[in-house]
């Protein structure tokens, strides 16, 4: 049985996870600990048990420097495709990928044919199992006092070919993990005022969709 | 600072977090619990800070019958497709709907044009954004020592033909929870020797994929 305490901890560790892009140059993470982190994120739930996780560590510098690479080229293409927010949107820092002390691509394996869960929403029920573990990860590393953020700027192309994936495998997640000079108050894109998240009760509705609200 | 205890206790969560199937018939989850479930649910990462879930909470008995009926005839579609192993398929329980004592339905909303970190992957990154606030939702309720069991066996239109969503919104998960007996020991697709699940060890690559090898 889990106790109130056991809760208190936990929610304050949801709530003090966050998406980071500023590192610990020169860091590193032991390797019993990089361990712990996966293991979480491999005890996610998923799809038929279909386990469609794959994680692929960087340890070569000239790859980790090709990856950046990448993700600085999708980046350009973002602030092109913001318009006039472009100008913005590059003052923001949106990766810590040279600095971080583990560099990891999470991939979505091929189809192995599952059925069970996921006859209707195949891709879907895949990518969701893949997500939940990143989320696992992510806590895991919180809770190691460790930083870790998502990076989803990149052509999942470009990526799969620099990693040598099969062609039906797809690279879901760059993922930047380490010590962190200190973890941020709030969301970094609201304390740089580009965005600020909405309350849980707009989120919330009722048996069927309201006629007119929330269509954003 | 988390300590070495904390992270003792949210391995073990991890570790406990079942998708159960049985739940205790005439049971209730208290509105202050579920509120701090879903408040859990909506402090998850989301790209570009979209937040695009949506939680349809079900207390329309009727609905959640149709629902019910719904799944009931996507689990008969599951059998045909599975051939040979769908008479082992119809002994397995697949869901708790008409037991568990809360039934929500976690829809991913409308797309809201969020370029950023989603121009090339923007329905991927919207539900990878999801089912992370799920994963936060379904530790949330271990921690309360409620079970939760994601149900994804249906037809999405039909669903969101229930719910009466917009076209351009889709049901992900059926989310059954509340008290249940007990807790599995172990994934019940592993009890029931429908699947086992591999080792952490398969899941793991360095640097690039390896040429003949975990294709599945």
């Amino acid at each position: 049985m889990f106790s109130a305490q056991d809760r208190a901890a936990f929610h304050q560790l949801v709530q003090a996870r966050r998406d980071m892009r500023h590192f610990t140059p020169g860091a590193s993470v032991a390797p019993e600990v990089l361990r712990r982190l996966l293991q979480a994120a491999h005890h996610a739930p998923s799809v038929g048990l279909m386990q469609p996780w794959r994680f692929v560590r960087i340890t070569d510098t000239s790859l980790r420097r090709r990856i950046a690479e990448l993700v600085e080229a999708e980046r350009l293409k973002t602030c092109e495709a913001l318009g006039e927010r472009g100008d913005a949107f590059m003052q923001l820092k949106v990766e810590g990928i040279r600095e971080c002390a583990e560099l990891l691509v999470v991939v979505l394996a091929p189809d192995d044919g599952t059925v069970f869960g996921r006859r209707t929403m195949p891709k879907e029920m895949a990518l969701c199992s893949v997500a939940c573990a990143i989320q696992n990860l992510w806590l895991a590393a919180r809770v190691e006092n460790l930083g870790m953020g998502w990076v989803s700027m990149f052509d999942p192309v470009a990526l799969a070919h620099e990693l040598q994936l099969p062609d039906t495998a797809q690279p879901i997640a760059i993922l930047c993990l380490g010590p962190v000079p200190q973890f941020y108050d709030a969301p970094m894109l609201e304390l740089e005022d580009w965005r600020h998240g909405r309350s849980l009760d707009e989120m919330l509705l009722t048996n069927c969709w309201p006629p007119s609200a929330l269509r954003g």
